[in-house]
């Protein structure tokens, strides 16, 4: 094919059944969320590039735009959602329950098939605090998959309170770049480099060796009790294991145990997180299909503090791990029925009982 | 608001019942086009600045891409698809219907509230030749419309050999800068700036005084039997009158000539039409929400010669339109039957039955 009908590199392109596959799935995706309450947002394709997480700056695509600043396309949605949430619709009160399906694009290193035009579906739940928050957001993620027929599949929890309160403990400070190259080196579970980056640090002897057992596929890394031992005199580190406990005994309750497995080396490699993380993985596929957590910070930043929690799945990735699984049907999209009042576990069953029948609830009761 | 939480200018968002109401138009849209048997192409966001139109040149958002090259936000799809279709669907045999949905970019003007980004939704026939062609293609764009309980509105057919035709008479040269003058000053109607367009031309004077015609209200630029008087010895003019009124003709057979108005000045202000050309008006919107032609000679130039027609739908101008008319509810996506071999008119007719009985059908017969 000559080089002038090439398409650039990193550009995505798809037809036929692949395309068909994809709004198949977007649909199915998008009824889930809206079965569980959640209303769309469509946020502009760009932004000023100062709106974005630092952690992303180096894969940004930035031009001039028409008043001479510095605009980028979205490398993620969370950011500019949050923006929008604090700017244009600060009088709509919380809290809301926002999804967005859409592309994003990122600067990738030039290998030899990599995207950078991905298509993230998520949501973010501004203003949903606690755990009820955290077990909607992981029901949602579950049912996301089952409604896609995904059978095989696992949401690996941790709290971004453990992995930060070690880095504290160890002595990183939050502008220390040694603290990102550990969070990114944990994230990428690769010992030696979280070693390295150990290396430059004084802090607490106990921190970090626990960092160090986190980076391995052993000791504390998949126990919430052996975690608890271990790190018993770090104090935000043991709020944060309560936290992760309460979860996953509601999950517990409420049947989904099977679905989630503990991951304490999780912090989705961002100092932006402040509680629950997860990555959800499913069999067959080497890598998460996506991920989300909270973040009780950024909103404040944006002068308009709330609680914050959120997941997104890549469209791309779910596509593959369903043709890896076999896909299923799911039913149309339903109107809504308010449930709350009882306890955690019985009302996730609830809603899932409800939404099994295809009904559109509002969890956690009438707002 | 601080200015660090406004969005800039141009760019657009949006949330609630208006993101709703988009996504439900969408649906809508896109469950006609598959219902014609079209397949979704879902093209990069960007590609090289020089795969697109000339006359989007001043609109493009540029960036540098990875290799060095300079890179533009899609400002419209035909050129892209295009370009996939004779590069990347090279072994994929012709017809080829295809339909996209997407954001496109183009820099506008900074006038208060114009936006930059724009949801387009439209389809490529290519390899779709002749009348049939351009009757499926008038009938997919009435039935989009209607799907979305638009009832009041209107086609208005042109031909773009009409205009061209004249423009050559008028001794206007393909790469004079004037002839783009005075196209796009008879796609805004404007006598006077046509006529300023006109002042350098040393051509036919029959030509001259046909154009300034085409861009007034009134003598020929309604009528295809003043237009084949005044054009007769112009014979490219009467050869497109001749197409033109084939197309009218079979409209009227099935019962759809009061959905169109002839508009000879309609050549939708660019050189790279060949034949039919269209735009789409509903009463209570000042302006098009979109349009489409044939474009015989692009895929040719691009190596892989065969003639095409498509169209698009804005989805806000559509959202507006449907807000200003009041909106209906369309039915569920169906399965596929080929309907072909009557008459034109009728098959029309049959497609349009089956349509409203849901059905799937394949205009044209089985391919």
């Amino acid at each position: 094919m000559p080089a002038r009908l090439q398409l650039p590199q990193g550009a995505s392109c798809f037809t036929f059944d692949e395309a068909r596959r994809r709004r198949a799935l977007e649909a199915r995706v998008v009824s889930v969320f809206e079965g569980w309450g959640y209303d769309e947002i469509v946020p502009p394709l760009f932004d000023e590039a100062a709106t974005f997480d630092p952690s992303l700056a180096s894969k940004l695509y930035t031009f001039t735009g028409r008043e001479g600043t510095t605009l980028a396309l979205r490398p993620d949605f969370t950011s500019l959602v949050a923006k929008i949430a604090a700017g244009r619709l600060r009088h709509v009160a919380p809290p809301l329950r926002l999804y967005y399906s859409g592309e994003v694009v990122r600067y990738e290193p030039p290998r030899a098939g990599r995207q950078s035009e991905f298509h993230q579906m998520g949501l973010e739940f501004l203003g949903g605090g606690g755990p009820i928050a955290d077990i909607e957001v992981i029901a949602i993620a579950i049912e996301c998959l089952e409604a896609v027929g995904v059978t095989d599949f696992v949401l690996a929890l941790g709290h971004a309170g453990v992995v930060t309160s070690l880095l504290d403990e160890a002595g990183f400070k939050l502008e220390d770049p040694r603290r990102d190259a550990a969070l990114l080196s944990l994230s990428r579970r690769d010992p030696s480099a979280v070693a390295d980056a150990l290396a430059g640090a004084g802090g607490s002897e106990v921190a970090r060796h626990a960092l160090m057992g986190l980076a391995e596929d052993n000791g504390i890394r998949q126990s919430v009790d052996e975690a608890r031992t271990v790190l018993r005199d770090i104090e935000p580190a043991r709020k944060a294991l309560d936290d992760l406990e309460s979860v996953t005994k509601t999950l517990e309750e409420a049947g989904l145990r099977n679905r989630v497995a503990v991951d304490l080396s999780e912090s989705r490699g961002l100092d932006y997180y402040t509680g629950l993380v997860f990555r959800i993985y499913g069999s067959g596929l080497g890598f998460d299909v996506g991920g989300g957590g909270r973040y009780d910070r950024l909103l404040g930043r944006l002068g308009r503090p709330m609680p914050a929690i959120g997941f997104m799945l890549g469209l791309d990735r779910l596509a593959l791990l369903v043709e890896r699984q076999g896909g299923g049907e799911s039913g149309p999209a339903p109107p809504s029925i308010p449930v709350g009042g009882e306890s955690l576990g019985r009302l996730v069953q609830q809603a899932r009982e409800l939404r099994s029948r295809g009904r559109k609830i509002r969890f956690g009761g009438g707002e």
